[in-house]
């Protein structure tokens, strides 16, 4: 299993619109047959800073979401909004 | 509920040390009346993040293992051999 924190700091104003868009990416991204689970957090002490705690079944799986449609058009939206390049590890539980 | 991710990037070499401190850590606090989960997550590109994902049942849970005699002797001996200030969120599941 690999564990993907995905952490997104968000242009002021735009964490709705960030919410917004990702609705689409988890619905599709959960019936995809690798993805264990597949939750969006937020902090809560800052709403800016929204992050994705994902559990892959292995890289191969990752590998096909980030080639799926609804990876390639809605994660460039995302970034679009974001204040910064978001932050991602992949990660084994030890 | 509350998810804790804290990330930790260690010096060089001294990833097992950090591992090796953490593991009465992670015993301990999974004993804690509101610890639902405690793992540590090596990144699987760079051993030197090794990452915390926590769960607890509410701040109060988390404000109580701040004050362990478990967390407030070992986590100094962690932040020496870190590289820098490990970044920590608190987080709530959308």
């Amino acid at each position: 299993m690999i564990i993907i924190v995905a952490k997104n700091i968000i242009k002021e104003g735009m964490s709705d619109e960030f919410k917004r868009l990702t609705k689409e990416l988890i619905v599709e991204s959960r019936k995809e047959e690798g993805c264990i689970s597949y939750v969006l957090h937020e902090d809560i002490n800052n709403p800016c800073i929204l992050t994705f705690i994902e559990s892959w079944t292995d890289q191969k799986a990752i590998d096909f979401h980030n080639t799926t449609k609804h990876f390639t058009t809605i994660v460039p939206k995302l970034s679009a909004i974001a204040k910064e390049a978001s932050q991602v590890n992949l990660y084994k539980a030890l």
